[in-house]
Order: C-alpha cells, then sequence, then structure tokens
C-alpha cells in the first residue's frame, strides 16, 4: 500500500482515495493498523477542521430525511458535508447500512456530499476508533462538516458526543407524559434538541413537545460550555423543510460563542485525551488474548465456572501469574 | 476484623452479621477486600442456594410496590426473602435509597425479609461486584430468594441479568406505538414480563398492553433455555395483589425446567466465569493509576491534548514504555 499516494488522494479530495483510507482505518490486521497510523499522522499536517455535528435519533424520527435535507441545505451553501454513522448494532441487523444510502438517496448523489455507512464491529469501542479515525480523514478531505449520527442503542450516544464538537438530539412529538422516555444521560450531552415532524396533524403535538422540553431543559444546571438560552429546543420539520435554516443558525452561533470562550478547543483537547486513554486501556486487555494469558484465563476460568474458586481469588491469582498482581 | 465470627453470625442467620459483611464486601480498602475474599472463601463451603431473581422497571411503573407485595407473599409461603438493588444513578441522586426502605415499608419490618440498598458507587462495574458478593453473602445467610432489583439506567439491566437466574421485567400499561420504547436489549434478557397496574381505570390498557407485549416476545427467535411459552407476558396488579401467584407459578416452572435441562447450573457457570474476567480486566486497567504508567499517561496525554500527537501513537508509546506494547 503506498501511504504517500493515498495521502495526497485523500487531500486533494479524491472521493475514492477517501474511501480506501476508511477501509484502512477499520481494518484490524496488524499492517493495516500499522499504515493507518501513518497515514493519520502525515494527514495531521493538513491542519484542516471540519465542524463536527454529532446526532441521535431512534428510528421513526425521521433522521436520515432530516440528515437529507440538512445536508443538502449546507452544501447549497457551497459547503461540502461527509456523513458516518455509529451503529453497534449493524453487525446483526445488516440492513442499516444498505437502509441509510437508500433513504439518503439525494444527498448519496450529491458531489458535495459523502456518506460511509457503519462499519460492522460487535463491540461499541471498536466502531468508535474508527469512526473517530474516519473523522479525521474527512476532515483531511476538505469537508466542511461531519455529521456522525447514531440510532442511540445503548451507549453509543456518548461516544459520539466524545467526538463531535456539537450534539443534536432528533426527538418525534409525543405525549406529555412521555417525556421521561428521554434518558436522562442524553439530555445532559444534547446542544440542541430538534423536534421533527412539525408539520401536518403532528404540528400541535410538536410545539406542546418542543415547550416541554425547552422546559425540562431550563431545568438542568448550565453547563459552563453554553451561552445564555442554551441548551435549545427548536422544531424543524424534515419533510417540509422547515425550521433547517434557524436550527443551523443556532449551531452556527453556538460554535461561535465557544470558540471565543476557549471551549472549542477545550473540548477537543479533552476528546482528545479521552481517546489516547481508550486506545491505552484497550490495548491493555488486549493482551489477555495471546499468550500465556490466555491460557490462564481459560484454566482459572475453568476452574470458576467447575464451581472450585471463586471469581475474585481466580482473579487475583491471575493477575499475579502475570505480573500484575 | 474476626472474620471467623463473622461467618458465624452470617450463617447462623444473624442479620446484623449480614450487614456488617455486606458493608465490607461495599468496601475498596485494600485490607478490607482481603478480609472480604477470605469471607466469601470460608462461606463458598455451605453450599447454600437461593433463587436469583433479577427485575428491572423504570421509575413509576410500581417497582416498590410490587417487590413488597411479591416480597411478602413469598414471606408467607415460609420463604426467606433478600432484596439488594443495583442504582448506578444512586451516588448522585441520594433519594433512592431512603426511597426504597420508606416504600417497601412492610416488607422491611419483616423478619424474614432483608433489604439492602444500592452501594453508593459511580462505576457501575464496582457496584456490580459488590452486589453480587453481597448476593453471596444472602445465600449463605440462608435466603430462599434473593431479589435484585434495577432502575434500568444504561447497561444496568445487563449487570442483573448476569448474576440472575431470571430476569423479570416490569412495565406500566401503555398505548401500542409505545411497545418500541423498550429496548431491544432488554427484551432479549427478559424471561417474564409483568404488566403491572392491572387494576381500575388502566385494567383495559394493562390487557392491551400485555398482548402487545406477547405478541412482540413470539417474534423473537426461541433461546435454548426456555421451554416452550417463554418467554411470557403476564399482568399484575401490585395494588390489588393479584396475578402475584400465577407469576410465581410460573417462575417456578421457568426454574424446575431449567434445572431439569441443566440450564440452570451452565448459567450459573457462565456467569461466574464472566465475573472473573471482569475482575481480570478490572485489576489489569488498575495499574494505569499508580507507579510510572501513572505519570505517563498524564505525560503523553497532555501531548495529546496539545494536538503534538495523535491518540494512537501516544496509546502505542506508552504500552511500550510499560513494557505492554
Amino acid at each position: 500500500m503506498d501511504i504517500a499516494q493515498l495521502e495526497a488522494g485523500i487531500v486533494s479530495g479524491d472521493r475514492r482515495a477517501l474511501s480506501r483510507g476508511i477501509t484502512l482505518v477499520e481494518s484490524s490486521r496488524a499492517d493495516h493498523r500499522a499504515a493507518a497510523t501513518a497515514l493519520l499522522e502525515r494527514l495531521k499536517a493538513t491542519g484542516r477542521q471540519a465542524l463536527r455535528i454529532g446526532m441521535s435519533g431512534t428510528p421513526g424520527v425521521g433522521k436520515s430525511t432530516f440528515i437529507e435535507g440538512f445536508g443538502t441545505m449546507l452544501t447549497q451553501m457551497g459547503m461540502r458535508v461527509a456523513v458516518l454513522a455509529v451503529d453497534p448494532s449493524s453487525t446483526r441487523s445488516g440492513g442499516s447500512i444498505l437502509g441509510d444510502k437508500t433513504r439518503m438517496d439525494l444527498l448519496s448523489r450529491n458531489p458535495a456530499a459523502y456518506i460511509r455507512p457503519s462499519p460492522s464491529q460487535t463491540h461499541l469501542g471498536g466502531v468508535a476508533r474508527r469512526t473517530r479515525e474516519a473523522v479525521a480523514l474527512c476532515e483531511a478531505a476538505g469537508f466542511d462538516a461531519v455529521l456522525i449520527e447514531t440510532v442511540g442503542v445503548g451507549q453509543s450516544e456518548t461516544v459520539v458526543a466524545e467526538m463531535a464538537d456539537l450534539f443534536l438530539l432528533l426527538l418525534a412529538p409525543a405525549g406529555g407524559d412521555e417525556l421521561q422516555g428521554v434518558k436522562r444521560g442524553i439530555m445532559e450531552i444534547a446542544d440542541i434538541i430538534l423536534v421533527n415532524k412539525a408539520d401536518g396533524d403532528l404540528k400541535a403535538a410538536a410545539t406542546r413537545t418542543c415547550a416541554d422540553y425547552a422546559g425540562a431543559l431550563r431545568l438542568l444546571r448550565k453547563r459552563p460550555q453554553d451561552p445564555e438560552g442554551f441548551p435549545k429546543a427548536l422544531m424543524v420539520s424534515a419533510l417540509e423543510e422547515t425550521g433547517m435554516q434557524a436550527a443551523w443558525d443556532e449551531m452556527c452561533a453556538l460554535i461561535a460563542w465557544r470558540r471565543e470562550h476557549g471551549h472549542f478547543e477545550a473540548r477537543r483537547a479533552a476528546q482528545a485525551e479521552y481517546w489516547f486513554g481508550e486506545e491505552v486501556r484497550r490495548g491493555l486487555l488486549a493482551q489477555l488474548e495471546t499468550g500465556p494469558a490466555r491460557a490462564a484465563m481459560k484454566r482459572l476460568g475453568a476452574a470458576v465456572a467447575a464451581g472450585e474458586m471463586i471469581p475474585s481469588v481466580a482473579a487475583e491469582m491471575l493477575l499475579r501469574e502475570i505480573g500484575k498482581g
């Protein structure tokens, strides 16, 4: 693999080179990993930055339709937009990958847009590293905005928020007492809540839902990285493409404020350090998969399963054996 | 601390000794940890087993009222019942602990029942280990059933399911389209879904909800550990105490089938091995908190935050430095 050539292709905006680069960072083969690291090291020099927009929404809230409309709007403003997905369940269902591209038909044929489905991977941690590195490749390729979307299964919102400059939560209109159905953790990481389907029969319900969430957001403790009035709840209609411009204006206002007050760079620095820690932890645990540790795991695990030892005693023994007790 | 005395107290059914034992396994002090391990080792010899019933339900579904009624019913059958809680959010709110005891007023004064609030701990992993060890203490103390309940924040249901012989999901009656609000992951670990509040005005809605879930459960792939007809959805009223006996009969039928077909012991063995792995991983990661690794984490982390290195390169360097690259 010619890394210099791949680098040149990505920097020049060659989409096939970008796709090959992402395939490289997604690979778990040791030689691919080394090549991916070398590629990322080289691309760091471009210094290019995109706005990284994290986004979560459960199936049925109109996420694909929103991304299609929102992404198209950004390209009409002259921006280049990349869409990446973090879907920890994609291994099993297999359907979401095809689904994404099909449902974002317009955007996927737009020359200023690039859509990449989620890497198939059982471990959320693995998907996370690959997606984060794919974001870096998209930035080096000169995209102005990178949308990182997730369906919000388990902890995937947290993972996405840890690699985004701002986080959007897309919701559908609902009855007032469904408010508590949204996990508290998501409310706490959301910068802007978008109540979708503010159209037709659902408009009244959307207005009510939006007001409910605006109220709920006011009850949360103010975070230092937020200007007055944030986090915020807004209404959009992905179908009628209304509210998109207002939502974008709010995102720009938020980011401008964060840049001005040092929060933008501070967040990126903290995120980089977080991912460093994650990679160290993953690397450390990898030793259990090979060599004498693997054999000891098997042997002591069997003793525990047979009821001969209690888990904590066996664990202490294993850590002593591999020199970490 | 006299471990032999503590052991004798727990085995004889002394509640104060049990509480002291649980406090010991909850402590993270190194000497306490060693004493706790010694205690667990000794108690293993009793060979006593309780039926471990995991249970999840979001706030508002009537979980405490259900446990109060269900637990009381079991004690009236001559059983001794312990109730433990896994609430990863208890550190922050602080409210749930007091709440549990207050809402289960009758059970908490019942001499055949023992209620222990969730240990306060930020990390779910920490709560998990301690709760699992508390279950072992309750078994050694001669309880016939141990109810392990969780509010279902994040991954706490999975944690509870990993230490239970069967898992109950308590739900409230709802409109048909809220069905998908239940996380798919929980549907997959539930053995019995109990639709609560099947009383008064909500009875019709409960009937509909129960039928909806019964239908949804039929769509899931059959698991090898389930007899015909399981997982199952049933109606109960914690308030009117109806459906409790039927629910208990189903639990007994399920467990009897699993014992007969070897699934009961196989599950316990697999769970013990899982917890062994968890403890090994925790122990391995603990080395990052001390000595030269800690200093290197700080130094390289700062370089990553400053943008001087990319996370993967810094991580490789750290693992090499501590001899794990």
